[in-house]
């Protein structure tokens, strides 16, 4: 104990003295970056995820035929690796669904006027291909609806011609789901961007769907509230993908999931009704709750046109400490003290362990340990966020002081500027840039319970030996653990050692496959992973309830069997 | 602002010095008898509410019919006041549903045995009574299965013969929902009360769903940590009806909604289908989240067998403010700075108007006006709630003499032992008892956006004039309005007055006419007032996708006219 407090006097806790909403926001956003990267398992047909860069599209296989009407090629299935093993499935273009005549060129022209009618070759390029350039769709049309009765009449029209459409927001989407599989009707809703009303005393925003969430966070800030989520895809998203794909990013451990800051919605379905849900209130229990079905199903069950959300006030203060811990244990102690001692101030809990660490010190240029006396087997990084700057200050020096003395933490540093701050957040940051420079990298994005969660990184360890450098690191006050195994060189025998057991391991473990980006195109046939077969059912049950026809963003999220 | 500066060096904050945990759960206990007495609009035929008696139970003037094959009386249509106006409704018994035989005995009895298959007179009395005793049901079967399995059986049985049932956990509902309309099975979850599991460091609970909330909360109390709802029939109520009615309760400010809170639900369809959705995971994007369906619609969807559900540390310092506004704009704007400099540590923002203050101050013994250097329009109690008692009462202290200096607040006091903070919420608390004793009441408890909240309580006294005293009061941080109108005796005219302008109003404002409490059979007609004919179709549609043949808690949730 003596020696823990000698310790813990040695080290030199500084408190982080900034401008704190700028230096804030600037964290958030290079925070953001690994973070929306990291995320997809199996990006290209190697196993090998490449990013920031293009995948050769010719992974995909696929088929066309003639269009007779329109004396056109359309692409009739699509080839795609499949998620759980080595095989790989087929993807058929529903036949139900029609192909686009002059006739629905016409109607669409009619009721929305030509400039909201795309045909451009260019923009639905860019339209088709997802922002990694791994899924591409070759739809003929894009519409962009300016408001709920346009996008009413788009659907009820499209639902009685059996035309497939895919709603699009910003295209940020990882998995898939945001881009057409063949030649569905992109519906964009980029016009519909109105904020609507904020309440200064309430926090309630009510705001159009195609809101560019940066816009909201921007329009906001102003009235010193924040959005209840940031996300590195914040300057081209818009709040209605993010509320279809329950998109989870920074603020989740402070803040909740959106089910829970989510007060209303308008949406319309594929039938063109449009659901008045958007309540403002906190409270209102007169029946059943239906806008959650809209809540990251992917726009697969109805179109989101308007949100009404709690946003929390804006709070001025922020500390970040870089602390070291012998063991996964110690890390799961210190968030158990944490939730209790920082309790209401705890606004991330983030850790990793000395694979990763060592590879960002290899890899990065620049970086620096700040706790170099010692190589440890893990850090964490916390962040408080309050109102009080001194408060804060004490509360997180005397919970270190505790953590210290009681073992939990062999050393750490409090960062005592904004330079220092980003120096800290860099490391946690910099770890899927380092993996990239290492070599391969199979990447995984698993919700685990907590206590299980490193059990995972080291079955791995033990199954694969010297072949791969096995790295676990993530979200651990959200028990959102990304596994990364890094080799040399793609090589089908790692793969074959990493999965389906990853994905095995993860279902026995009652763990998700998807934490936080969702199905999409990309993982529909693996949800048994992650959900039972009667909830698999029911899900297509509620689906052919509210999409009879099936138009609404085809060959995602529920298995193809399910639906066809 | 001098003057605001003197007054604020007048008021003697005192910081509430007590032993933190005992005497927090006191005041919630002490605080939830009012709170669960204040919102049944219409407990009685007269429209005067009567609490703590038993209303005469002939209100309902009941039709019955012989059942030839029971030679018994069934009754087969109720006769209930309806609620948004003078004119009556009836609700028929659904001659689609079958009455139990013999054989239906032998089934029950063989699968669980006899002790669960409850049919003593005594027994099924008590069961077939809400705790008002306003509502009564005939059924002449109370089952109570041990397991999912059991439950699982009786459904599935159920289903195929046509039985009505009525799930009921502790029965302590307040709008008819947890007791049968006519002979429905009674399906009691009582047996089903274990705890499954409980996790230290992520402080995910997963039990059964039978759990008595009180139980749970001495179970983590134990382990350093708190239920995310408290109510005041927490010693009867059962955590899978506080889901199944979405209970709000005194926490809702902190930490939101079930729908936040609960991670996972395992449930039994009315076919008999286990769904098992029971994650213990905060992330987890694989598909739809249809648990929510099951938060909130009042056993109508299916019945909930097992709860995930995340619980919050314990924390450790309370504090108590009563203070005084000179209007509700000042209130208001009281709330909008508490929550920005408050923010984490808010844990209550009550108010009452003068009216309320005079009531009180009038028929309660021993209620002494903390602030009586004056009448103040407005009073609002505050109440902080964190991890660090110094830091706490710091912010507290500098929040409120900004407010002060500010002109919000014109006077207050902080709570400096136990007894003065019981004191502060006995005012609060004891609102409904002193409407009692002032006479005849029409009580109404409303969610409203909090700027138009206090508009409604002004127009009401414009409507009346003389001939009541309309009194407003609430959790202004919940935007739930208490409205109440308190006259020397009931009135037909002065009823008449109220409804059902008091719904127009709140439906006309997108408020709700039930914040917390459910539709149940009180309020299944009404639901227009708060949900979009659209959104009750949808619902509609959903309860015939999952209960095809209705048998889950008939004549409660939705308007009759859609599901017979």
């Amino acid at each position: 104990m003596e020696n823990h407090k000698a310790a813990a006097a040695a080290v030199a806790y500084r408190l982080l003295n900034q401008t704190k909403h700028k230096s804030n926001k600037i964290l958030h956003q290079r925070r953001l970056i690994p973070n929306s990267t990291q995320l997809n398992p199996s990006s290209s047909t190697s196993g090998f995820t490449q990013h920031y860069t293009s995948v050769p599209l010719n992974q995909f296989v696929a088929s066309y035929r003639w269009d007779l009407r329109k004396s056109s090629l359309i692409r009739t299935s699509i080839h795609h690796r499949k998620f759980g093993s080595l095989a790989s499935t087929i993807v058929q273009r529903n036949p139900n669904f029609s192909t686009i005549n002059h006739d629905d060129l016409i109607y669409f022209d009619k009721i929305l006027g030509a400039k909201k009618v795309i045909q451009d070759p260019e923009e639905l390029q860019t339209a088709n291909t997802d922002w990694m350039h791994k899924y591409k769709g070759s739809s003929k049309l894009m519409l962009q609806p300016e408001n709920t009765t346009e996008l009413s009449q788009i659907l009820e029209y499209c639902n009685s011609r059996r035309l497939a459409v895919v709603p699009q927001g910003g295209n940020t989407g990882l998995v898939g789901g945001s881009v057409p599989v063949f030649d569905e009707i992109i519906i964009n809703t980029r016009r519909m961007n109105s904020v609507i009303s904020f309440d200064q005393v309430s926090g309630v925003l009510v705001c159009e769907a195609g809101c560019i969430l940066e816009n909201l966070i921007s329009f906001l800030d102003k009235k010193g509230f924040i959005m209840p989520l940031d996300l590195g895809a914040k300057g081209s998203c818009q709040i209605g993908g993010n509320i279809s794909t329950n998109a989870g990013g920074l603020r989740l451990v402070r803040y909740g999931s959106l089910h829970g800051t989510v007060l209303g919605l308008e949406v319309v379905l594929a039938n063109g009704s449009v659901i008045d849900m958007l309540g403002t209130l906190r409270k209102d229990n007169t029946g059943y709750d239906l806008k959650h079905l809209f809540i990251g199903s992917e726009g697969s069950l109805g179109i989101i046109t308007k949100v009404s959300i709690l946003t929390p006030p804006k709070l001025s203060s922020v500390n970040i400490a870089f602390l070291a811990c012998e063991d996964y244990i110690s890390c799961q102690k210190l968030l158990f003290q944490a939730k209790r001692r920082l309790g209401e101030i705890l606004s991330a809990f983030e850790f990793l362990d000395s694979q990763a660490m060592n590879l960002v010190l290899h890899h990065l240029d620049g970086v620096r340990n700040p706790l170099p006396s010692s190589i440890y087997n893990f850090y964490v990084l916390i962040e408080t966020t309050g109102s009080n700057e001194s408060n804060d200050k004490a509360t997180l020096e005397a919970f270190l002081l505790h953590a210290m003395e009681n073992g939990l933490v062999s050393d750490g540093a409090l960062a005592q500027d904004f330079s220092q701050a980003s120096s800290f957040w860099h490391i946690r940051e910099g770890i899927p840039e380092a993996l990239q420079k290492a070599g391969a990298v199979y990447k995984y994005d698993l919700s685990l319970p907590v206590e299980k969660m490193y059990d995972l990184v080291e079955e791995m360890r033990t199954r694969l030996g010297a072949a791969a450098n096995v790295v676990g690191y993530g979200h651990l006050g959200d028990s959102n653990l990304h596994l990364n195994v890094s080799a040399r060189q793609y090589d089908d025998a790692i793969l074959a050692q990493i999965e389906p057991f990853v994905y095995e391991w993860t279902s026995r473990h009652r763990g998700s496959i998807s934490a936080e980006h969702g199905l999409g195109l990309m993982k529909a046939e693996k949800i048994y992973y992650s959900k039972s077969s009667e909830t698999v059912q029911l899900m297509a049950s509620v689906k052919k309830l509210l999409d009879p026809n099936g138009i609404l963003n085809p060959y995602k999220v529920i298995p193809s069997s399910l639906v066809s």
